[in-house]
């Protein structure tokens, strides 16, 4: 097993990030059959000899940092594959864009900004407003390269025959098919049901599908804050988040030098970035909430949108209105974006600009094919204030506004969760399903207690395997620093392992058709004794074979019918394989039919006593 | 804050344990109405003054380990409070009770024996075959110390006005009071709807009810193994476990010293002591299952009953005719107790030896009160397996025995779960309640997916606060270390805190009237930047403390504003507060009012576009 970094740092304070393969496994990439040209990674996970099994395919969203056979400059930036596809639609021009201004980093001293990526690329956009979304394709019929790579990806190189299995779940009125065809995708895309976040200008990114037909993706955030980390932290937790398994990331950074550090983690980043662009507005007015005007965000969505970011939390369902209805909350508003646009609306008795101008806003992401992400600001920060007027308040703007971002041809997920009890899990992914018209959910957690801070991956994880199987689309994880600190590496992974597990956990119950293939090898390698391959299997070969080998270190113990927790002589499962070995020889079948009919094989309870 | 550890290691390799209070809290004794004499133990966490809120009251299973005034002599044992209460009754007796033979000990070396605990106690048991259990008490319409006791435990301190909040839940059928009273007890236990497990020979207990309509429990493993570990790390894991919160402890140990381990464990344990009688019995005939005989069961239950186990996990459903049922699973039989019984049963082609004899079991536990937890021998051990034929027909045999054991009069656990995907569990638990008639149900997670081995206290977690919410009376916990070695003293914190965290989400997603309590005061502490009541009130406030000290260590920091993850300017919370304050001084109400009506004070969306 081979955990590598970058070996050096090229411009000075550049990231030096992980790289390397996971254990035993191997990246493949499937073409495409009408875009015959697409590369779509996926991980093979080989087995032991002795399991006399194919290997087994996962999903890989790790993109080129687990592929030995890239090399990795992180100066340099990832391949710019897309590329090509965007401009071979011919309804893009290349410009100059908008230059950096000095707000952009929060006017910090040249002494301690971030350095600027070394590459500069020219911005795309739309020509002549046309809408280059990935749902205006979709709905003109046209089935995009990106459609096609997702469409490979969630197949997890089934063939069609082979997803015949049985399917066995409880969907709640989802439509998961056997095997996912571009022509589903096109139109899942094209009924708002699913989103390929996927900004022309971050040509970097390996497409993937939000929605609730589709695999449950995981997103992590991560970000620098006012009191801690820098960009190289920043950009290895992007890596490292990719490497077990997030799905999308959130950049979060809210201190100075927001520009340059999006940039160094944009050109590095095989999966979608999504962000807040108010966070990085209130730095350009000095983090005073009132100073906030349509101006100032207008032109950081623009410099947002070159950069390449695929979406924006944009928290336009706060209106004024709602305001007052947080007032007899526990916890008031929670949400960052959510309280400092309450607190621009009541400063200015005015209604939300991002309420007045999201007709712009619309047009910018409609330019750009940036996704919305309709972002809950009044999400409940308690159990107390779990699915009340003020949140579903905001939820019925939120569907409103989902149809004014539809009629412009921009693709729309909308926020949702927080705390909620698990009796109000439900209710919460039933209402989002009927008020937002399906577009997909996307939950923080949720939270299902309180009363465990450093634990929250634990309480959230609960709740997000729930609202996952009642058809939430993706997962915002919590790592165990929620409500305490800013998360390091190992928060990091700690969260991204808990959603990977919650997710899975959700596509199973859903009954999704290749979900339970890495289950099942998994746990023939645990009966088989074959330890090697149930530590590759899992979701973290690292900690499984480093919690084995702190009993049992020795090499042959990698081969022991038994673990250090019964020992040889209690191990069931080796007391298991006794048993069948036994009923074989005598024919199992016959065995069940005599013991069924009973006789003299066993003495009757009644005589017993 | 005071970790303290007992100070002399008085018996050499006496085991050395955790005491001291939980940081801010306080021990304090509640008394019955009927028995006056009842010290019921909860603890109460203080709040700073200007929360100007009285102290929270939790549950405490802790014992005298967290109390300052109690001297811990760990080579003496606790005090014998329930010794009076049983000879109270005048339906026991003393006698010389059973010696210690060579091989409850595994035929150990004298070199290697584990020291005898220094005190001998001469054991009780019924006189001429009376029923000295709970539940002929409860039958009989007599309200013991011990149902008394566990009714004042049960409210929290509440009086019976203060528990008409507002009900807030889905209990699915349960019948969960406003106030426990002692004669609710009574009928739950009479019912068989609950288990007071209360061996007559384990005084030092401090009575707690397992029971649906009742606060969820949880169950912590521990137990050495033919490889590794000994008693005094096991004494302390017992401490450990129940400063954390675990209700009852199940010492599963295999090793040799079975004997002398246990009696350590119990002369010390304030909860309940569940034992897999299996286990040891199979060491006394050197791990050869099919050497087992109904003898040497026997001889093994009276030897632990006359120790104080409270409650025995009794495979005896596990017939003969279920093994072929299990001839096709992935994973086989995954229970140590199971597979051992299938093996004896195959081998000799019999009907096993504890369902032949189960009413003699019966008589034992009659004749001592010690609970049966009816053990799920054929529980699924991976996804492909859940819900399976052998898995209920072994639960069918389950809800037979119940009856039997309830014709007794003695107290009967069911014992469920294992590897089950979400959308199986709640049909385990309506199952269990058809078949069993209501018997509480105590299941092992369940693990809601198997590919995450180093996560297992989450992938379970997931599954164990569901069912919990379903109806599942206690959870048995799940470590981190599960299929890959024997937990530590780390493994078993992180496996309490997590199922304490399923335990309360499910408390409160039924609806449990006090639950919510420490939520809210929590959440309170947490919007008010009460950092040290935050810390105070979690489940693990050391955890807590620690992770925002990482960044933020200093004392000035504990009443901050703020904290590292978003900084002062991001603060919500510290929004949310002059988002109240500005409106405050216009009168919210009015405010609510203005913004509803409209007019000029926000552009309609129509007008903006």
């Amino acid at each position: 097993m081979s955990i590598q970094t970058t070996s050096r740092p090229p411009v000075p304070g550049a990231p030096i990030v992980t790289t390397g393969s996971l254990p035993a496994s191997t990246k493949v990439f499937k073409p495409g059959i009408r875009h015959p040209e697409l590369r779509v990674p996926m991980r093979e996970i080989a087995l032991h000899p002795s399991a006399g099994e194919p290997p087994v395919t996962v999903y890989d969203a790790s993109g080129p940092y687990t592929d030995p056979a890239t090399e990795i400059v992180i100066e340099r930036g990832l391949p710019r594959h897309r590329q090509a596809w965007a401009e071979a639609r011919g309804d893009v021009e290349v410009y100059d864009g908008r230059d950096v201004k000095p707000e952009d980093n929060g006017f910090v001293s040249p002494d301690r900004l971030t350095p600027t990526f070394p590459v500069r690329h020219r911005p795309l956009r739309a020509k002549d407003g046309k809408a280059v979304t990935q749902l205006a394709y979709a709905r003109a019929g046209i089935i995009t390269p990106e459609m096609e790579y997702v469409a490979v990806r969630e197949n997890l190189g089934r063939a069609q025959a082979r997803a015949v299995l049985g399917r066995d779940g409880e969907d709640f009125g989802a439509a998961i098919p056997d095997h996912v065809t571009p022509e589903f995708v096109r139109d899942e895309v094209a009924r708002g049901r699913a989103i390929i976040p996927a900004n022309i200008n971050h040509p970097e990114l390996e497409p993937m599908i939000i929605g609730r037909n589709f695999l449950v993706k995981i997103n992590a955030n991560i970000g620098n804050s006012a009191v801690t980390s820098s960009m190289a932290e920043e950009v290895e937790k992007m890596v490292w988040a990719i490497r077990w398994g997030a799905d999308t990331v959130m950049d979060l950074s809210t201190g100075r030098n927001i520009h340059n550090i999006r940039d160094w983690i944009l050109r590095n980043a095989p999966i979608p970035i999504g962000t807040v662009p108010l966070y990085q507005a209130l730095e350009k007015v000095g983090g005073i909430a009132e100073d906030l005007t349509w101006e100032v965000f207008r032109d950081t969505l623009i410099e947002q949108a070159e950069q390449g970011v695929d979406y924006f939390t944009i928290h336009a369902g706060v209106r004024l209105r709602h305001v007052p209805l947080t007032a007899g909350r526990v916890t008031g508003i929670v949400s960052r974006g959510g309280s400092i646009m309450a607190k621009w609306c009541l400063h200015h008795h005015r209604e939300s600009f991002l309420y007045e101008h999201f007709d712009e806003i619309c047009d910018i992401c409609r330019a750009y094919d940036v996704s919305f992400s309709l972002g809950d600001g009044l999400r409940p920060g308690s159990i107390a204030d779990a699915n009340d007027a003020a949140q579903f308040a905001e939820l019925e703007t939120l569907g409103e506004l989902t149809q004014l971002a539809w009629g412009k041809d921009c693709q729309v997920m909308i926020e949702g969760p927080g705390h909620v009890p698990m009796h109000k899990i439900k209710a919460n992914m039933d209402k989002q399903l009927a008020t937002c018209g399906e577009a997909p959910f996307y939950t923080l957690g949720p939270l299902t207690t309180d009363i465990a801070p450093g634990y929250d991956h634990i309480t959230s994880g609960i709740g997000a395997a729930m609202i996952g199987w009642f058809g939430c689309a993706m997962l915002c994880y919590v790592t165990p620093k929620e409500h305490l600190g800013l998360p390091d590496r190992s928060d990091v992974k700690t969260g991204v392992i808990t959603y990977r597990i919650a997710a899975h956990a959700a596509d199973l119950a859903k009954g999704h058709p290749a979900a339970r293939l890495r289950d099942d090898a998994l746990s023939r390698a645990r009966f088989e004794f074959r330890w090697e391959d149930q530590f590759n299997l899992s979701l973290d070969p690292d900690t499984a074979r480093s919690f084995h080998d702190e009993t049992l270190p020795k090499e042959a113990h990698k081969t022991a019918h038994f673990c250090s927790m019964c020992g040889p002589k209690f191990c069931s499962m080796r007391i298991s394989h006794d048993i069948r070995a036994e009923a074989q020889k005598e024919g199992m079948a016959a065995m069940a039919q005599k013991f069924r009919e009973g006789g003299k094989l066993y003495v009757p309870l009644g005589e017993a006593r």
